[in-house]
């Protein structure tokens, strides 16, 4: 019986699409008024699941607290009220899309859970635009 | 590394459940007040999600805003504030349930995306109903 | 102590925004799509806030099981999966805006409380449109 | 053509994690708060979702008002308003956990759909806190 | 320039309606079965408003940081993962209605908050039932 | 029959808690890590709530493809994907504190209605924190 556990979470973030190897104009051109020079940002919301097989003793698959806990100090601490381009040493040459945030966000938590688990995180950029990603 | 990109969208349309090959009567008896010939609406909410690599260029599976003018043009400029039985011809000898609708809206963007990127749409009649498909 | 008690309502329906002593032209010149000759239609959420003091005895301003039976049995059995401008007399010379309909919905329940409660309607047309009507 | 339909339910219910075989004590160290022996409770919320073939008659792939009606029968009776550790049997030996709830709920409504049809329940103990079993 | 500054809170709780100087087939008979005796429960919603001036140096109304301590301390502390009717000394001898806990509410805050401050609490029981209070 | 019309738009911006007249040791030290030098962001939401008499010929209180246009113009074209500190000049000398934005955008919004209407708005910086004003 494998079951999936999901936890939401949120930062909030300043950030601009933007290549260091591009001038401003082509990062604009390319990336519209998401390459302001001068920063837009987002409340992210986050969901991270979990899915594995229920521990017969708890009846948890993992104990949620705990997968708080990870994503507190592993995502939130890390991102929340922070510039993506400037302060997250991960997007100091990626390109901060939603797609490229889901992928760290992804790869900073997956080493913190047991092997036998498997792992996805969605991450809202707005209410209506979000990217999905499960280590495929 | 294949990610999933999802874009919200809606549309305001009247609807009636009718077989035109059935009576009234037995269109009423099956489908219940959903049948009433005088028509009633919904505010259908869409999630169109498009999966596929990552382009290491613009760190993009898909621009969204690509993804937002071909929902736009395809879906929402033809069905919104529309009768569906009375002006989408997809419906001209289609019931409109939920599932054929989620249907006719898969097979109308799908050509509008490159052959490698896999799209599932979800249409939410309202809040509590909704349905998904992708194309399998 | 007044305190408000709110319950949320809903019913699907269709309508056209429509004066009968104008022609189809004017209607559409003046309400644009919302005027579909064909109607369109809407997921109605209602929101049912009645203001009163707290009865001692019960710890209620008002049973909110009869509150959702007045909202039951004189909006949602009245309005749902009907065509607003066919089927529903009070729009029978009366065109059905949110505004109009709000005050209708109002009008509908307030006599079924009693005199010392006040009363105020919420009617979302949309979750980015809505209208609110207190009876001044 | 294999579209899943999905209906939300809901129900409260009071609850306290906690294993029989185990003290008070061992009970609060291994659950803290959430074994609080006088009880917490929750809005439960429900997706249950089914997927199979379009019926090329009705257009359905189950009557939604079936659906409904199968989890208003077998689950919102069943648990709403309830103590999950005392009045419903099927805690009687076993830990209410959301991973726990969500299969008992998957087991309970599985035997009423026809055998083509594949079930996938989603149980939200709170907006932020979420679980999804699919019998696999 | 008056403006009102909001924070949501929340927590879960069991209760069950409840007057000690009734018996129990009297509860039940008045409250249904929210009065079920072994309890059932809710997530609980918190909206608080507190209205009054900007002030000139810091451009807040109230540091929000420090409302949402004075919401955690004195009612969220309070409040969660409880039996309302057993271990909230409020409730003792008072039937914790959706209500009367608004107001209780509103009276735990209001002494926190300067005197210069107007203060609303909106509680929601379920999604779709609520209350609110502003001490009038 | 004065009846309230309102309508929700967003933006998303880049900000900071900052007066120029303080240095960034103060700045912190009063708005915490609000007031990061390299700015954070939100997903703004706005509601939009317009109060005046329905006008009998329309039964409209004020044609909301009108309220649409003015807070498109005068509100999203000017804030979104902006740095409210660096890009919109109401900010030069104003701490863009919550309470301070929502203020800007209500007299940016009240010359262009009739002085007949009362306006409110409502800014939610983020679900859980959200402001109002109505010019009193």
């Amino acid at each position: 019986m494998r079951v999936t556990v999901s936890k939401r979470a949120h930062f909030n973030a300043a950030h601009r699409l933007y290549r260091k190897d591009w001038n401003d104009e082509k990062n604009i051109a390319i990336f519209g008024k998401c390459s302001n020079p001068n920063y837009h940002g987002h409340n992210y919301e986050l969901i991270v699941s979990v899915t594995g097989e229920i521990d017969e003793e708890t009846g948890y698959v993992i104990d949620i607290k705990m997968l708080k806990s990870i994503v507190k100090t592993h995502i939130e601490d890390h991102f929340d009220h922070k510039n993506l381009n400037i302060e997250v040493p991960e997007f100091e040459d990626l390109n901060p899309t939603a797609e490229n945030i889901v992928v760290v966000i992804y790869n900073k938590i997956k080493p913190h859970l047991k092997p036998s688990l498997d792992l996805e995180v969605t991450l809202f950029e707005t209410a209506r635009n979000f990217v999905k990603y499960s280590g495929k």
